[in-house]
């Protein structure tokens, strides 16, 4: 049996992956997958303004859905809902779960909803189960980075399917995006709407190309990512027994320590 | 067909719900519920040293576990894990899912964990669904007071099984608990370890009995619940979908706009 192992690094598009909104998914019935987001916001890799009081650097909760292609929770260069605006903002997540909800019930477009416990430090992991369906195989997930104006790491519509296989493991690196709704420019700008609203863009390490921008680093290439989501695939195990977790380090910062 | 409805509103000792540790579970094999927890932590309710800023009175996601009687999350009148230590003190989620995983690879006591993501005002609610599982019909959750020194609201080993029988909707109110590992007084006190660590004890009005304490109102008999949660056993529907959502308001702070 071939042993499919699918290493997504992608650097600074990871919203873009092809969806194939026609590939047809003839995968088995339904399968679970343990998600494991890594934060790696430390300040060696992003000394400039590193948020170190009131509050310092850390991730929200992470809000997911797994869905089909007529759902989207949120895409680069379109305008973000009300919903993606909250918790962008403030990490509210009740909008959102609300849209999410109608989206199941109006069109069946979301099999269901995940959430994982926020991280309390820039560095460090957190994570959940979810479960994709043949007609909703696609994962989209929002990571809001506190502090900040409306910046947030996330992933749109990831397929999970592979044809008649469920992907073993998906790894992707994940970079900062501004949800466009708020105007500062830095980790700790105060609050100042963006009338009208923008779109969604990703923050780079030159743009927005202003000195002031937190992420500005002219000497860099590319920024380092600052965040990686892991999703490996649950072997089934004894029936009434889930698997909570797979070989989970000991605390939740050894794999960065070893690998930046 | 009788409609098994039990509203339980507990003052002061949802932590001591009868568990019956020999009862039977001989309910259908699983039973999946939604949980929706409401802040009730508004200024009108608790005026004293109510958090306006850096941060504002908020909540942490809520972690919780279903399990069986040889699991426990956290007692009142007992020492709190190094794990709930963590979340109380911090909001770090991650010691406290290796202990549970811990507990359910070893002694098999653990069905599985939920979480919910963290409401950003005092106010407010957040959702997920759980599951239980007849060896396992226990809930636990925690959910930190933000800011605070380790103080959490939370439910210890509720059982959702009567019997043969699920419940179909149980809620209780919530009041503030001591993880009794952080000396401080007030909600936005400095860190400052209890050496040695105390047990997890209740706050009330009246205890700690000083006027400094945050929740010390000489004036009342009890103090308001400052949460409050429900579960709602979710109706089997299409198979492949699941019903992420039952009837829940637009807005998160509709219930609590008129109840309280």
């Amino acid at each position: 049996k071939v042993l499919w192992t699918v290493l997504v690094t992608m650097l600074g598009y990871a919203s873009s992956l092809p969806v194939g909104e026609d590939a047809l998914c003839t995968a088995e019935q339904l399968a679970k997958y343990r998600i494991i987001f890594t934060g790696k916001w430390s300040q060696i890799a992003f000394p400039k303004q590193y948020p170190l009081y009131r509050p310092p650097a850390q991730w929200s909760s992470l809000l997911g859905v797994t869905h089909s292609s007529d759902y989207s929770m949120w895409k680069k260069n379109e305008y973000a809902s009300n919903g993606v605006r909250d918790f962008a903002e403030k990490g509210e997540a009740w909008a959102l779960m609300k849209e999410i909800e109608e989206a199941g019930e109006k069109i069946q477009s979301v099999h269901g909803i995940f959430s994982a416990p926020a991280i309390s430090s820039g560095t460090g992991q957190t994570s959940t189960e979810l479960e994709v369906h043949p007609r909703h195989p696609l994962v989209s997930f929002v990571v809001r980075i506190v502090p900040s104006p409306d910046w947030f790491v996330g992933i749109d519509s990831l397929n999970l399917c592979e044809g008649d296989h469920w992907m073993d493991e998906v790894s992707v690196d994940l970079f900062p995006y501004d949800a466009g709704t708020d105007s500062g420019f830095t980790f700790s700008s105060p609050n100042f709407a963006t009338i009208p609203q923008d779109t969604v863009t990703e923050i780079t390490c030159s743009s927005p190309s202003h000195p002031a921008n937190s992420f500005y680093y002219p000497k860099l290439k590319i920024l380092p990512p600052i965040a990686q989501v892991t999703m490996m695939k649950i072997k089934k195990s004894q029936p009434g027994l889930s698997a909570p977790f797979i070989n989970l380090p000991a605390k939740s910062n050894e794999i960065i320590d070893t690998v930046s």
